[in-house]
């Protein structure tokens, strides 16, 4: 069985290992505050250029955006998201169980826009009865977003702006954030996040890590006191060095970006196989997660030899399915499957 | 100014404000269990011919809505309801405060189907990652909704059916539940009610008290410990029986149906006079709100003399608005609407 | 049967009523931003001696102290309390349902002191895993306290300057503030309170009103947004106007201090009443509540014609009971009681 | 710098890492349900002779206190613990910040009792306003305790039996439960917690993993969808087999226990050698935490060289701090702060 169901079948790339392993039996404050997460930290701020951000490392997505969403809003204030955003279908409800309503904006792939951010803020201030209606306080964006699209710079910028001029804090899920740099090419930087961004992640757990994500804080606001809301929240890891050691090793010489834009590379293979063969998809995107539009006897046919993850029935015969790369995904993996899709559809 | 913005702009009814005088001295016990409560308690599972229902009586609707799903649900669960719902829209996310998600359903009409509800559970169950999904627990419906319509008796036994067989709570907001009963006719009654809901309640503040909404629990399970929740809530009155007074005088000799019914009536007169001038509506509906759209220009002549609800732009010049009637409406105030309604169109 | 056992036994001095007669048919604007509560606020406003305190109306004790704490605290930060305090223990954790820890100092008398609230943060302070700790941000006091105890002006101004100098809020839960102030004859005041706390409230269910506290916010931070915690929280009354005219008639003509003196005076006359036959104190103090330890067989004697409030067990032979005076409390009840003291203590 | 202040300084047991760097590459499901962490529940089972357990991982203990705690209580229930209780004084606010309050009981030694709890459900009961305070429904106990004491298998039958009769759950905190088992000596085994507590936890982060705690559900009233808990409270790790590969580790050749019972000797080498010189304890226990009283001028002169964790002043020249060896202490370092100790003490 070949994995392409998700981008974390496996462990973590072997530097990342190495390192753990290297520095097991030395003795270290717990915590976070040890030397390896310390330089970890340096680090990222040098990447992002803000010398004055502050760094916290998590284990995974949902404790991040949790303790991050709860740094940033008093107890009737929402968070816009879109209504695919992991948070609002896929954490089972875990910003609700902090308290705080996620407002839904209506999006068909992934993204939401900087016009629907600035409609529902003016349609919270217009209201006669605003109190009896919850304040939006946040916008979270995911980047790449849950189907495999990018926001490009300029859509960042614009978003950025409309949530200054509203008094909005910005937060990038970055959990795939690898992923959507690759795949912008260039175009979009670490420290163009930290200009754009009130607070963002890098992931790791579905970039080379074992788990951990590292939160970058730019917004003054959103930094007080946070090492007391990951405590609360049930995220603080005690050997915190743990996560420090992970993102030196994905951060310290090119890595991270080097094994985003392996999976990418990837998936753009598969991408493109697809698409000669004659399959659509669900949605356009340029990051490791593809969604075609797969006969299911097809789907019935590989059931054995490939997993993927379902997405949804399109008609009778069809649905969609998501296909996942990652920094792990082999060539041949991917060359195995483009010959068998050739067969399957010259049979078809 | 003539107010018709809403239905609870007044104090209470005569014979409600008569009973607190009356009673005003004696000393009784608090927090609700004195003899008023008790026999006003007693009358309303009579009402319900529910004898082992659990009634308790809570100041506000907000209070009622947050006390009863909090009891309802375990911290992952969720309630649906329609997106124009009075907990989705204009609670200032009260229930997201006490933890819980509210899975919105698309509604026209302030109404929800069985089918809605059917598929949100199907597709929770049949959710592979089920576990990182809210799960449907409750489901909470008013009555009439926020758009004035109402819920027959048959689309009652519908989502009642749906919601046992896939086991949800069903709760009943009834902050205008004698509007509605009365709109009905008579074709659904309070036992329909209890027999149908797993609670609900019929609301004070909007139909002649001061204040007041009296819930009516029938499930079992949620009635263990109700009034550790109340207290908890911040609902607990330390003068209940001012609660219990109130509903005695409502129910103990058919006024609140009486009111309701000449709510309805009003209403009824104010619509036909609408449709006549060729006004139309933003939705149908029979019960004591009317969302006529009307030119802006009328509104802006009438703002001094009649005061409406601003619901929403329709066109660069027509709005639509909610006009309410209410057991304190009275026929000189509607008259002279109509009245004025008719010149002004005359004049169009 | 006369009652002793509360404050809350009645419903509102006629004062009270007939405002809420006289304006019964009256159409107003609901969610307290009716002329009435207008005025009201002014009123509390002058009498605080703070032209831009901000005055809202909550229904009850429960619902303000919830409201109040939730404004007040992130969600890592706790309140401090006496162990004793309303929030700890008879509040069926209505404060950790909003998320937050109460910080207990141990009391006697009901009181907590400047000295226990310093080494409480310095505590805090000096703790090396100051994040694995709650953080203190607020202190709630009750004047009178649950043992009708009262702080001095002298007491609170050290209280006072100990929060501003740990950054804490001062928060004055009075529910008994009424009967406060009458015990301290004249030196202590509004103004003093509006000075040396950062919010407090001017309780009504307890001196005179059918219900209502009046929360007088004198702290910036804590204004902000205050509404939309109050609608959230289940505490914003459609007919806000029934709290304004309830707290115009308690304080527009000195009503409100008049009626706590009376049950002051009546409270002063059992306790000396119970001295003279020999009986002690659970605690010292000198407001409406007495804490007189007495006699089981008494207590049993009495039982069917005085109800008392059951404290907690002294010995094989005693209990120590709560008994109150109110503003309803009737002088020749007071000597009914005293008479039968005498009368069961010469037999005894 | 020898690190004797806390039992997290080091990464792994070197099992543990082999395990993980064995599979890295492997591809499996996530989310707990890997193949992996199957056998290492069934493992658990075993060890605990209870094939209808459930077993979960979570990556810490706040989180898996926090998770628990909320599959136990509805939302005015509280649970009861040592004032001293991890969950009490070192979690900020964790459990509160989940809607429950902590009913602390006065503890000198890290425990409580059976009589404890007894009367602390027995004043609820007997409470006449029993719905304005907390119902207590769970008791959480650390074993070994904050304080580095055990209990006996006597003492936690009486606790289970009381917690029965008053319907109570039973969660015992075991993040050093490896520690108190070994200084138990084989008169308290897995199956022994498995019979007397409905819930508990195999703690791994203080004994020889990465991280990790296994928790092992007996009661099904908490087992019922504990998974949606984990996943909403973000403790629902992508990489799962993480988990189950170090637990299996751990336990499928007696390494946790080997492991252990040599952190407890070398704390008790510790022990008798601060014994001989003189000094007292703060308290006494058996584990692997020692909290000797020592002169401030011994903590000054050492300082640099070896690393406790400050307890608590004693007197002007004296404090308790916390001595902990663990599975990774070196024999040579716990020799070489005795040959120090008692050339200090030599010296004074």
């Amino acid at each position: 069985m070949i994995r392409f169901n998700c981008d974390y079948s496996e462990g973590a790339h072997e530097k990342v290992l190495e390192k753990l392993i290297a520095s097991n039996r030395e003795q270290t404050q717990g915590y976070g505050v040890d030397p390896y997460s310390m330089e970890a930290k340096k680090l990222i701020k040098q990447l992002c250029g803000k010398e004055d951000a502050d760094v916290h490392f998590l284990v995974g997505g949902t404790q991040a955006n949790l303790t991050v969403i709860s740094a940033g809003l008093r107890p009737y204030q929402g968070v816009i998201a879109a209504d695919t955003g992991h948070i609002h279908v896929h954490e089972t409800g875990a910003i609700e169980a902090c308290g705080h309503k996620i407002l839904a904006l209506s999006s068909e792939d992934g993204k939401i826009t900087a016009r629907q951010i600035e409609d529902c803020c003016r349609a919270h201030r217009e209201d006669m009865d605003r109190e009896h209606t919850v304040q939006p306080k946040m916008v979270y964006i995911s980047q790449s977003t849950e189907l495999g699209t990018v926001y490009s710079k300029e859509e960042l910028s614009e978003i950025s702006s409309v949530c200054r001029k509203n008094g909005l804090f910005l937060f990038m899920d970055g959990a795939r954030l690898g992923y959507a740099l690759a795949a912008l090419d260039g175009t979009l930087t670490f420290q163009d996040l930290a200009r754009l961004c009130d607070v963002f992640y890098i992931g790791g757990t579905k970039v080379g890590a074992l788990f951990g994500e590292a939160v970058v804080i730019v917004h003054p606001s959103l930094k007080e006191d946070f090492r007391y809301l990951i405590k609360q929240k049930g995220g603080m890891l005690a050997k915190g060095r743990l996560l420090g050691l992970q993102f030196l090793a994905l951060l310290e010489d090119g890595l991270y970006m080097e094994i985003s834009r392996h999976a990418d590379r990837l998936a753009r293979q598969l991408r493109e196989a697809f698409r000669e063969v004659g399959v659509t998809f669900l949605v356009e995107n340029t990051t490791n997660q593809l969604f075609p539009v797969l006969p299911d006897r097809v789907l019935e046919e590989w059931k054995e030899k490939y997993s993927f993850a379902y997405q949804k029935r399109i008609d009778e015969e069809h649905s969609a399915v998501r296909v996942c790369t990652s920094w792990a995904t082999r060539q041949e993996d991917v060359d195995l499957l483009i010959e068998d899709m050739k067969k399957v559809w010259e049979e078809l």
